[in-house]
């Protein structure tokens, strides 16, 4: 038996790594001769660099970038394991977790850091950056990204414009001819599952900049300047990021990574699948095993285990989810490819404690999901009766 | 396929009935053909009646008695859908819930109430008498049960000894004459899972007192009354009661018994299994659930899942157990015959929501066990891709 191990992490517990490596000691105990593949898997979110590595037998490197409020921070990213391709989160440089909550404002944070990390790869010589974009501080349109990477932006008086969603009105100016050349030769895939546009009611200010610090005054006052923005980029370079679904997201970066040469927004799942050629270790499955730490009905929009089971599906494969806690609207899952969904918790704990329990848990479930897999495949213990 | 459902309660929240239904449910949405039968199960404690009235189609009854402290109450006790047998539990007349904590006192405490229920099933009629003897306030020997079934208790005046542990220190004779005589005719099966002799320092008073209310003191004082009940016993009736295992039971209530005739101590699993009649079901059972509202390791002395699964490995049937909480001792269920072990728990809550979940938790385990089983034998969904 061939037995594919493909989980997101469990968050705030468990890495991808060490939750496929609990389901497999698991089932280990009982599927002792079965051949194991452990691909530690993700979705673009909080996770994917460290998913990326592990199931790549990759590296993770560590950059002083600027952080959203201009201080100098180290940051994570990461390298594949063949050295091709470089694994970025854009939290790891410009995350909301860097800002503390008193000084959360989008008016003046940047996402300047983060095209300094994809700097670092492209000076590593990478022939492919995978970009996730969740969790970011910033409503700047990813403007500060493509400063970092030698594209100006400048006001009335060619002055290079400042930091931060307030600057962008100061654009009068736009020069794409100093853009980093490397961006020409490689491939940058973004992690984005959401299809907001960039200004508007469903747009990045509206949406997101909330949860970043955003008053409603500053909200608008936000939308306004990304709608200049796009106005420029329209005038400059000839290019529409006021339309695109996803360019609303992380503040407007999914708009401003369209002026980079060879890019494309897809969804996050889909993109780490391909990075971690999961239909060719599918094929050779009997069965698929994921699982996250918290499966509901949003689940089916793009996270980890509906895109194993889609993939799965189309090699006919049985599919089971262990995860860490389970909504009671979940069994929409059950459309998504999923055969069968089991919890890990044991006992009544409060937060702290289940997750800390979270690894035995989780292989005591394995445990016994493949006891129960091997019962009804009728090879039941004959139980010596005293 | 035929499925037997053959459960125990989950203490404060499902009747056995009810989780046995729970679980009819999940594995229907599965194996919609299957034959399923439901036995409520018990293990002689909490629950037991309800079990047994659920598993015989019989009634609930009613029946004013004498609480421990000498009031009158309501007590329920049950009888089978054949009127051939009562079921009846101590803790219904003499339990320790019925004395509120500060009046905890087995000095004075009597078992009086329980010696009525089954003086009410023999009015009824009954054929037999299945006795569960937990969760008892006292610790007279059982002196007041066998004084409500006509033995009289006189001391040196040969006036009536009153109730209560300590009164046993007056007997002088015992009188078995004027005992209720359909007591001949009637087997009383007394489910008892525990070995304590009658005294000393594994008797009835060392190791159950205290968490009656006795002080150290009470319980020199009721060990020494136990030993003179018992002398009385040897004298007036030829018989040792100081001895058998199981004696000190419910406050010496094993040993008491043993006074009256055709009374047998057995586990009071072992007593429900033959009730149920569950050895002919599950002959013809092709795959057995079982369950209990919490396992652990001490899950093996007596408890529902081990006892189904018992008679389940005479035949060689697979046995899966889904229960409300594991603790981490749980595995040494495997080496009694249960073969797979689903907790129930969804999400992280108090255990006042847990168990008020616990019907809906019950289902989708179930439902996916169920799903697994399938699964298993390769019969898994043949998912339509978008």
């Amino acid at each position: 038996m061939n037995i594919l191990i493909a989980p997101d992490s469990f968050k705030e517990s468990l890495t991808a790594l060490q939750v496929a490596n609990a389901i497999e000691i698991g089932f280990k105990h009982i599927f002792k001769q079965a051949t194991y593949q452990k691909v530690p898997m993700a979705d673009g979110g909080e996770g994917t660099v460290q998913s990326l590595v592990d199931a790549t037998q990759g590296t993770l490197l560590s950059q002083q970038v600027t952080a959203p409020l201009g201080n100098k921070i180290q940051a994570v990213w990461g390298l594949s394991g063949d050295k091709q391709t470089a694994f970025i989160e854009m939290a790891a440089a410009s995350g909301l977790h860097l800002v503390p909550p008193a000084q959360r404002n989008p008016l003046i944070t940047t996402s300047y850091g983060t095209g300094e990390l994809i700097k670092a790869a492209l000076d590593y010589g990478v022939n492919n950056i995978i970009l996730g974009i969740g969790g970011s501080a910033t409503n700047d349109g990813g403007v500060g990204m493509l400063q970092a990477l030698g594209i100006k932006f400048t006001d009335q008086q060619q002055r290079d414009i400042g930091f931060g969603g307030q600057a962008l009105m100061d654009i009068a100016h736009i020069d794409l001819s100093q853009c980093d050349p490397r961006l020409q030769y490689v491939q940058l895939e973004v992690a984005c599952d959401v299809n907001n546009p960039l200004c508007g009611e469903q747009g990045a200010s509206a949406i997101f900049a909330p949860q970043k610090g955003a008053s409603p005054a500053m909200i608008k006052q936000l939308d306004l300047a990304l709608q200049h923005f796009a106005q420029m980029v329209q005038q400059h370079c000839q290019l529409d990021i006021l339309t695109p679904a996803g360019a609303g997201a992380a503040g407007g970066m999914g708009g401003g990574l369209l002026l980079l040469p060879q890019v494309t927004l897809k969804s996050g799942v889909e993109i780490v699948i391909n990075a971690v050629n999961l239909a060719e270790k599918i094929k050779q499955a009997d069965l698929v095993i994921t699982g996250e730490g918290r499966m509901d009905a949003q689940s089916i929009h793009g996270k980890t285990p509906i895109g194993v089971a889609n993939i799965a599906k189309q090699f006919n494969k049985p599919v089971i989810a262990l995860v860490g806690s389970l909504k009671s609207d979940y069994p929409l899952v059950y459309n998504y490819g999923i055969d069968a969904v089991f919890p890990i918790i044991r006992q009544v704990a409060d937060l702290t404690d289940t997750l800390a329990q979270a690894e035995q848990n989780l292989i005591s479930t394995a445990h016994n999901v493949a006891r129960l897999y091997q019962l009804a495949q009728g090879h039941y213990s004959r139980f010596n009766l005293k």
